[in-house]
């Protein structure tokens, strides 16, 4: 483990939980001090200055980003193994650091394919402007993604046989499967409920991470954005059909999707 | 720097360059043996074997990953984080190694994006069955995020002030740089030729890498693939159109895409 930081800047969009969560709950468990620089009073404008790369170092791309000392760090799973190497939010050993940013990258992509299901053409148009394909990309999402990706988190809990993903030693990767399913089922809950047997131990998880004591409070206070049709991921009962709702097509069609 | 591997078993899809060709050229870079496993004789049913999870440690939930001895590590930008740090590809210190990351995970999404210009419904259905919506994608991908994202590598360049991506040192994050590059210009020759003005620096950069000797030795091979419409940039002359081939809207239909 390196030094402990003390404190930290995050910079995240104020308003919606977002990418920026995933952060949040990793500093919370670390308990370390930290504010939420967009949420406070001209704190937008401080974070528009670091995006257009006013600050010293890397300009980030876009938000999340965390300022600790002259350091600014950017993109979600960079910030999480950041976080992890300095408040022991994974174990401390080659294979366990590699594992949780696999995980953490592989959620990653979850979360990037939840987001296009809503903005599945144009990320700069709203989502009323692309129900048509939203619907027919949120199907096969429900049909084909989310049990994929849910189902590798499983069989990795699995396979592990242990209490958190990576095994006996809790990582921030736990926190983000506890948030990619909080966010999957307030987005999706007619999929997620069909999925629920099918997933006890990613379910376990959950509940474990969210009974975790920094994280409980966490969740009571009004530091817990609650989920929006303003965020990644968006609660529209269109993209939810149970069935149905897919793409027709006959088995020739199918590419298997090999350069995903 | 931690210990040089001396050998690596690399598993990606035979016959496409796609997210495989970015660990490819560190391996090339960093001069140490590998073996492209799904490409020799019955390499195919051992990659397909470890995607199961029959190998120790965590199973991938993708190509590429890469063994080394007992390790399996997946996610192409883990994968070149782990390649840094054994191969002097970026310099060690702590700035760095997160800069390297925080390059290399923003074109990791730019790379997703240029995928879902031919994919944007469904990654199990062929381009051809999806090709309307792919034409409306591009037209926002050649329109606003190529120019954003090649803009961010350009201006990054232009505040580090020096000769690579992370300034006075290289970094494999320049060699994923000079990838995406040539994927872009491969998949959209006019879009990019009408930003060529605009990223005189980052053109340098693909060209140093291009003439690094170790590279230019990869590139001359049988070893380098060529790119093709089964690969992650596919150049598809209905999603390059020059211009007029958007979605229409007035100025009211932007949200900003704050969620990204």
């Amino acid at each position: 483990m390196l030094s402990r930081v003390t404190h930290y800047d995050l910079f995240y969009w104020p308003g919606i939980q977002g990418r920026g969560e995933f952060v949040r709950l990793a500093l919370e468990e670390a308990a370390v001090p930290y504010v939420d620089v967009a949420r406070t009073r001209g704190g937008m404008a401080v974070m528009m200055k670091l995006l257009r790369g006013d600050g010293a170092g890397l300009a980030p791309f876009a938000p999340p980003f965390l300022r600790s000392g002259r350091l600014v760090i950017a993109q979600t799973a960079n910030i999480l193994a950041y976080l992890g190497d300095h408040h022991a939010l994974v174990a401390d050993d080659e294979a366990s650091r590699a594992g949780a940013l696999q995980i953490q990258l592989t959620i990653a992509d979850l979360v990037a394919e939840a987001h296009d299901t809503h903005h599945p053409i144009d990320t700069g148009l709203y989502y009323e402007d692309q129900k048509r394909p939203a619907a027919q990309r949120a199907a096969a999402f429900v049909r084909s993604r989310i049990p994929k990706y849910l189902g590798w988190l499983e069989s990795t809990l699995e396979r592990r046989g242990g209490t958190w993903l990576l095994g006996r030693h809790f990582s921030y990767a736990d926190l983000s499967a506890f948030q990619v399913v909080e966010g999957l089922t307030y987005a999706f809950p007619n999929a997620m409920s069909r999925l629920t047997r099918r997933l006890p131990r990613l379910l376990r998880v959950r509940d474990r991470v969210a009974a975790r004591p920094r994280i409980a409070a966490y969740l009571a206070s009004e530091r817990r954005l609650p989920f929006s049709e303003d965020d990644v991921f968006r609660h529209y009962p269109a993209l939810d059909a149970p069935r149905g709702g897919g793409v027709k097509r006959g088995a020739s069609t199918w590419s298997g999707g090999h350069a995903r």
